[in-house]
């Protein structure tokens, strides 16, 4: 949208917010206590101190808005003194503690509608409520929410509208509102049984069921197995560390408040971490041996197993967890093999993410340093722009539609983040690759040149498919939990008809089973219609369907998740299928 | 050894401690002061509080003994009062210090040995030095070893002696130890590079280099693939929980000295704990829904990370760690269907241990629980007795050459330990198939019977192949580092001879690498004898050298590790042979 009508959008939306705010005050009297009511991404909230309430007032609320606005109240600006605003707002304590905030010679303004119906503000306004006329919207949810956001203070209500231009751009945002929460990982990742949470366990701590921990080892040996071939050596390095590891890293001072801490510096002999990275554990693959530059590159990658001191409240699904597990590698490359190797790590991401489906929906970020905060990071501004620009002329020799964030770089060199939004919209990194030129000194990673003189390699710090419960809740959004075959825990079920055809079903579940497919099979005594009902909301890719005119004949009938259906087909047939999906990772 | 001839060899032992002791005055002189002198396992060991002495004094303390034991001298007794006694040893700190320990009332007695030496000891004692002219000894060591154990207290010398009833014997001893030292998986498994520790890091966090790696990672998928062929179901479960957790599973109060703790409960909103294993996570997969009689038994098995807070001086290798991986799983059973599922796990873990080549090297360890510490286990005696008797009856069945232990169960029910000892003696449990009747109950893991009521089940506790580690640190020593080739991360180096045959050497390579194989190739222009003599070292079980004359012909010349040759066999021929010793797994 162009800013123009952004801007035009968002003050239509707070303009909605004192009217909201006078038809609560209308329906609930004078009682209710007006806080703060601003305008977001799709809509707008107003918190109030009041009792609270139920969905079954919404309507009521929405008829009284809509009622200010069909009589063409007028948004009037006035501005007035420090005392005067006191005055005004003498019984509403929230504005008095706002106006006390603002600071001395401060420009205070309030906005009339109507003439009954005062708010604090500092506007820009519509001028009339006729101008909302055409706009639509509707009350999502109430939520308690602290004054200030701050926990000891009084919990509000706090009522959510969505609010658009039009009653088309609403019912098109509340569907696809609807959809979202259809495809939420978080929902149908437990309905489907991939993972679960547990109170006395913890938060961000998930624990996968049957289905997400098959899905994960697949893509895991996938990764891998295409590491292997290009070069990579396995490695295997512990969690946990004292503390001295990271202090050495620069972890110590840049990163402590991420991490799980066991034991405390002025107590205890052994302070310990767990890991929030691979990095100087993998590093010591490197220096066990002297290297020569005829070593280089170094391709070393690992299963890995992250830990990260997340706040409960931050955590959510598989998306942002305490504990993760990703291929995480670390490529030590002479100066002059830095481009090819960059390229490398980006074709393989690049691999990774079309291979699982997922390259379509992703974006390319180049993470810089922030000059104007140089203690976030480390090394002097000249080699920071050497290697950013270097970096620059490799993504742009590559071609690559990338934009560019300030401020987001690792603390040790810039990043090329690879971003991918969730169903709600919020963005996070799928996979990242950086050029670090500074740890290997701390490290003492020299390698012996042509010459015999020590030189320092570059670090590349990357990822091929990003952190595996990451990555399957993205999957499961995407494909709405449809995985495709090769990744799908369970890819089919042999129901049996009637008890009649029991053994034949057996059968061929087990010819499915030496074959090598996950195949599962329903005998129980229920009706067929239940037992495909059961099979479809479990999207398992396929169901075969057997009963005692299959048997006599010998074939299968086969039905998809997409509705389709084989009828009398041979089993054979059908395997060399599934075979062939399989190998095309479809 | 019957008991009689073992008493004989440890008075023998315990008398020529004393010959040692005197020895030791004979040539130092009597400001030595004497601590104790047992004997133990291999032979004996004396504690001096003296100067410390180095390896070229053992020769002339060796043959002062000798001359001590070919005067034939005699050992005699004496009963002395504990003044008598406090009088003769004035000189002696330490021993003064034994004799003041003594309770009252006990009988104090004295050994003779000559005229001219006393000691102070209980004996027995042979009665004349000439009785031990056919012993043979050997000095084996001197270590630091502080005064009653006790670190705040003086660090004496120990004189450690191996000594056998004959030359022979000792021989034979010290051929074994000689071989031991060789194949011990600390030096052997750091010097092929298999692994490596890292002081800042810490002690028991071996890092392993990608050769380990990669054997872990094909056990792993090995067991990790026979356990789904045999009905098991993956899970993939948190390595650490809130404490509350561990409080219902009965760990907090059972085994929290062994556990990694995060946080401090007077301090702290929550309290984590690394896990030193899997059960109580698992069993939130089974509760993750109802489950009726029809869903048991439920197999589940995890590729598992755990941690043990091991002292720092306790561990060794990979054999004693503070970190591991093993495959660890646990069955929900009706009791109808505990021996079948006991004996299952059983027939997993042969398997495992007959593929892998250590099943000849293990003994079975029916652990129980000590009815005289019962402070250890919960659950009534009744109930043990039944339980440990349900599991006798199960391993008579098998016919199970078992030994008992009393004391090693686990706090929750009785264990099958499969024992195996390391290079040096030591004994470890490698795989433990546990029959556990009471923890299901503490988390609620009901299911409902053909009645609809609800009942519990046993749990079995079991892994298949034991921790990965460990298991690797056994395979390195029963090999000696020349592992077999399905579980080499390196199978084959490709040699050549000169430049002039480095493409071909590539495309042998190239072909093996495409075939599947873990080949290497070393172009390096070094000799040929330079590069087979450390491809040798490295153990790799296949060398590939060739030369302009396999060049022109289009074949390859072979040595295997063993020695053995074959000269001008076609790639393909032997990529047959290759195929089938993996697939045969010898």
């Amino acid at each position: 949208m162009e800013d123009e009508k952004l801007e035009k959008l968002q003050m239509s939306r707070h303009s909605l917010s004192h009217v909201l705010a006078k038809a609560v005050k209308n329906i609930f009297g004078n009682d209710v206590k007006l806080a703060i009511g601003p305008a977001i991404d799709n809509g707008f909230y107003y918190d109030f101190d009041m009792p609270s309430i139920t969905p079954d007032v919404f309507d009521k609320i929405e008829k009284e808005m809509r009622n200010i606005i069909n009589s063409n109240q007028e948004f009037r600006r006035e501005e007035v003194s420090r005392a005067k605003a006191l005055e005004m707002f003498k019984d509403e304590p929230y504005k008095k503690e706002l106006i006390n905030d603002l600071p001395e010679g401060e420009t205070i303004s309030v906005y009339y509608l109507g003439d009954d119906f005062v708010d604090l503000c500092r506007g820009p306004h519509v001028e009339n409520t006729s101008k909302l006329q055409s706009y639509a919207y509707k009350i999502s949810r109430v939520s308690g929410a602290y004054w200030k956001g701050d926990e000891h203070n009084k919990m509000l209500q706090r009522i959510y509208v969505y609010a658009f231009a039009d009653k088309k751009q609403l019912a098109d945002y509340v569907a696809q509102i609807e959809e979202a929460k259809k495809r939420d990982h978080n929902k149908i990742g437990r309905e489907l049984e991939y993972f679960t949470t547990v109170d006395y366990i913890g938060q961000g701590l998930p624990i996968m069921l049957p289905k997400g921990a098959k899905t994960i080892q697949i893509m895991q040996r996938f990764v891998e197995d295409e590491e292997e071939k290009r070069g990579y050596l396995l490695t295997k390095t512990p969690f946990m560390s004292k503390n001295d590891l990271f202090k050495i890293s620069g972890h110590w001072d840049h990163y402590k408040d991420s991490m799980f801490i066991l034991g405390d510096e002025e107590k205890d002999k052994e302070v310990f971490c767990l890991r929030p990275m691979t990095c100087p554990f993998q590093y010591q693959v490197y220096l066990n041996k002297l290297r020569s530059y005829r070593d280089l590159p170094m391709r070393l990658a690992e299963t890995s197993t992250l830990f990260r001191n997340e706040a409960s409240g931050e955590c959510h699904g598989l998306i942002r967890v305490r504990q993760f597990t990703i291929s995480e590698g670390h490529l030590m490359v002479r100066p002059d093999q830095l481009e090819d190797e960059f390229k490398g790590c980006l074709d393989l991401a690049t691999f990774m993410l079309k291979t699982v489906g997922l390259y379509e929906d992703v974006s390319f970020r180049f993470s810089k340093w922030d000059e104007n905060n140089k203690e976030k990071y480390i090394g002097s501004k000249e080699e920071w722009e050497r290697v950013q620009g270097e970096m620059r002329r490799i993504l742009n020799d590559l071609g690559i539609n990338y934009f560019e964030a300030d401020g987001e770089a690792a603390f040790y060199g810039p990043k090329l983040d690879i971003q991918i939004k969730n169903v709600h919209g919020k963005e996070d990194t799928i996979i990242t690759i950086q050029i670090d030129f500074q740890i290997a000194e701390r490290f003492g990673m020299f390698y012996t040149d042509e010459n015999g003189e020590k030189k320092l390699p570059y670090i590349i710090h990357r990822t091929s498919l990003g952190c595996y419960e990451r990555t399957l809740a993205y999957l499961l959004e995407k494909y709405a939990g449809a995985l495709p075959l090769w990744l799908s825990a369970e890819q089919i079920k042999v129901l049996n008809i009637s008890d009649s055809s029991a053994e034949y079903a057996k059968e061929i579940n087990n010819k499915l089973l030496v074959n090598g497919f996950r195949s599962f099979v329903d005998l129980r005594n229920e009706k067929i219609g239940y037992k495909i009902r059961e099979a479809v909301t479990s999207k398992i890719p396929y169901m075969i369907i057997v009963g005692d005119g299959e048997k006599e004949k010998g074939t299968i009938s086969v039905r998809g998740r997409g509705n389709e259906n084989i009828a009398d087909i041979s089993l054979e047939d059908f395997i060399a299928r599934l075979k062939k999906e399989i190998e095309e990772k479809k």
